[in-house]
């Protein structure tokens, strides 16, 4: 097993820029890390900065609060894989699910996850797990399971505290085996990165990728 | 003056819910609040339970990052539109500025403006200032100009200090008389909206709307 394999080296904080991106790249093809997770804006300069890549491209829609129209998130989806995306991460309703509409979720889920495969991306639904509870949390799980969904995804690392290992535990316990967790929100350190692993993760979404790996070197098998 | 007619009365967190709408539609009743400012999902909603509404609908897009693709902010825009917002503000691209992609800016925000031209809706362009230097907040007062906005606005409230007395100043010398200002993110109590007025701001933008608007009560002629 290779740590590296397991990340999604992240930066998306509103400052990004292009010498971020540089950064990221250059990580990205020195520890091998699985994917970069950019701003939507970035996604043409990463590829063509990155033309020979290892790693792929992965950004975020509706981030990182889902409350906007669906229309904007299907927008947004359809010009990044335009733009070589080969993972789109997308924040869900959370407002709609604290008011009770799981049919605004469950629906809009679907347009999305029609919209990724007709466009040849692997989507990542962001439930914001640390925000629901652990009821709102299973019901999430049985809609991802009825639509057969990639990828649930813990949280945007914006609210809230950061991802717990009961969470994976809980969501791998209610998800089909065949939908992948990523893990992502104040994963510091190797210790973390390996607790989400260990717990269930099939992917990890960090921006202290290099010192996690490096954590790895001294005390990994 | 009315300082509740210079107020959008808001709440954008990712767990506003339809009580809290409720809520924002009842104080601004009461107090007689500008406009309510809320996530675009609960446009419809509030429409369908405000109808004889004294205040306007407002809303945000690319809400509270600015770096998605303009597609997506169009496509919330038209949509907030269609389901009878009056004004939309809109995150422009604090990384395109950040890296020193001009063109982008000012590409996006004639797309922007053009479009809620085509809508009839009111556009305020949020610059994130607290993360700018004066040089970027003075170039984007150019562009601006340029391209006679409607408003800008100071903040999502989302990242960084609170909005300052300083810098609605320096956006009211260097923007044309025209172009109004909306001074939002951290302003807490009467004290702090009064300065924001008196500096040059036109619209605030408050959660704390009551408590402020109850402050001047006492203190305010």
């Amino acid at each position: 097993m290779q740590l590296a394999q397991y990340i999604d080296h992240s930066y998306l904080r509103p400052d990004c820029t292009e010498q971020v991106i540089d950064r990221l790249i250059n990580e990205s093809m020195t520890y091998g890390f699985k994917a970069i997770c950019i701003p939507p804006m970035y996604l043409q300069y990463a590829r063509e900065h990155a033309e020979e890549r290892s790693f792929l491209l992965c950004t975020v829609a509706g981030f990182p609060i889902g409350y906007d129209h669906v229309e904007a998130k299907l927008a947004s989806l359809q010009r990044s894989a335009a733009l070589g995306a080969d993972e789109v991460d997308v924040v869900i309703n959370l407002s709609a699910i604290k008011t009770g509409h799981w049919s605004i979720t469950k629906s809009e889920l679907t347009a999305l996850r029609d919209n990724a495969l007709q466009c040849s991306v692997t989507l990542k639904c962001i439930i914001e797990a640390q925000l629901l509870t652990e009821s709102e949390i299973m019901h999430i799980c049985e809609i991802s399971n009825e639509l057969k969904l990639s990828y649930v995804k813990t949280s945007t690392g914006f609210f809230g505290d950061p991802v717990r290992e009961e969470t994976i535990k809980l969501l791998r316990r209610h998800l089909e085996p065949g939908i992948r967790i990523k893990a992502s929100g104040g994963i510091n350190d190797y210790n973390e990165a390996m607790k989400m692993i260990r717990a269930g993760a099939d992917r990890l979404g960090c921006s202290k990728s290099v010192s996690i790996v490096k954590g790895t070197m001294q005390s990994f098998e």
